[in-house]
């Protein structure tokens, strides 16, 4: 697959089939997770795969009760007021992180990550990516979600029995799974409406319209 | 370029070239950057391109004076005992650092990164690395660097003008330029022992004893 094709369509893929990931799926993702940069070269991460149905299905557990709380908390307002404008990008995340939450333990792949030593995430989060593109590459879908780290710490850390003495911290759980949607370039901002040259406001020389990169299918 | 050379290759690329990097590798960083997924879909970041000479000079600067902050502190033991075991990959990061450090002015583009309510870095990281894989695509070696968000945040802040008041952090400075060096794929720990399977300290039942992937070139 061509680099840019995989950074401009690997969207936040939340529905997805129970089909399993096989096994060269995700080696390959882990495989290129660590090929990231750490700081140090540090390498300062573990990961874990979750396949097993009952991990699987007790991990839905916790999703769904961090969902709620985010639910309740972070996203009220936002999501309220989505609803009374009718801010049908912002609906749809809503829908599609519902339908995640209904269906987290029927997800085929949760891959957990883990690092220590790396509190602005600079380390971690490339690794995760890495892996997240590297799927998209096999027509893997994924999606990146922190509500387990936020909300759910403690209840992750006993069911998978990590050791919580040794400061390893949970960054991510990634949902893994053959697309139930279409990939596809997400709306974004335009990019020189979020960029400045040599100083914070200052109007880069330069406008992207449309996405530079188009896939040719 | 294919996915996953760049996902093996893109390697952190301290040794650059003062040349300067055309303005549509940059937008190609950038425009790749955003298209990566953000919590929420938020897109809360923004990024700011310097290449104005003096003002390189001056972030050069600060750059030299938080790596010796770093060098006198985080690093030091570290980098002591690998010096009196001579440890050949710790000297060759300690070198590069230092390379860096000494040529942070002429380094023609520094990317900064900055974002707002994503303690977590879970969301400005993936975009990050998508600009450094993006620029790796078309020749052009990064390196992600935090030495500057974490020792001298409010001098950056005052030299691009940032405000203070609004949430923004500063997560990376992105150095960029044409690689003095070769691409290649680092070394790291096999990642079947950094990898468990379904619970903590759980084997994987498969081994990555060489990378998965190898340039043909």
């Amino acid at each position: 697959m061509d680099l840019y094709e995989a950074l401009y369509t690997t969207r936040a893929m939340r529905r997805v089939r129970p089909d399993p990931v096989p096994t060269e799926v995700i080696r390959s993702m882990l495989d290129a997770a660590i090929r990231a940069p750490s700081g140090g070269n540090s390498q300062n991460w573990r990961f874990v795969v979750v396949t097993d149905p009952d991990m699987r299905r007790r991990l839905g557990e916790l999703y769904r009760e961090a969902f709620a709380i985010l639910r309740e908390t972070v996203y009220k307002d936002l999501w309220e007021r989505a609803r009374q404008v009718g801010d049908e990008a912002s609906l749809r995340v809503q829908r599609s992180s519902q339908w995640l939450a209904e269906h987290a333990g029927d997800v085929p792949l949760w891959l957990l990550a883990f690092s220590r030593n790396d509190p602005s995430g600079a380390s971690i989060y490339p690794a995760v990516w890495s892996a997240m593109l590297a799927a998209r590459g096999h027509g893997v879908g994924t999606c990146l979600t922190t509500i387990l780290a936020h909300f759910k710490s403690a209840d992750v850390f006993e069911l998978l029995g990590v050791p919580d003495d040794r400061g390893w911290v949970l960054n991510a759980a990634v949902s893994a799974g053959y697309p139930l949607g279409r990939w596809g370039i997400a709306a974004r901002k335009p990019v020189h409406r979020v960029t400045y040259q040599d100083r914070w406001g200052e109007p880069v020389p330069w406008e992207v319209n449309e996405p530079l990169y188009r896939p040719s299918g």
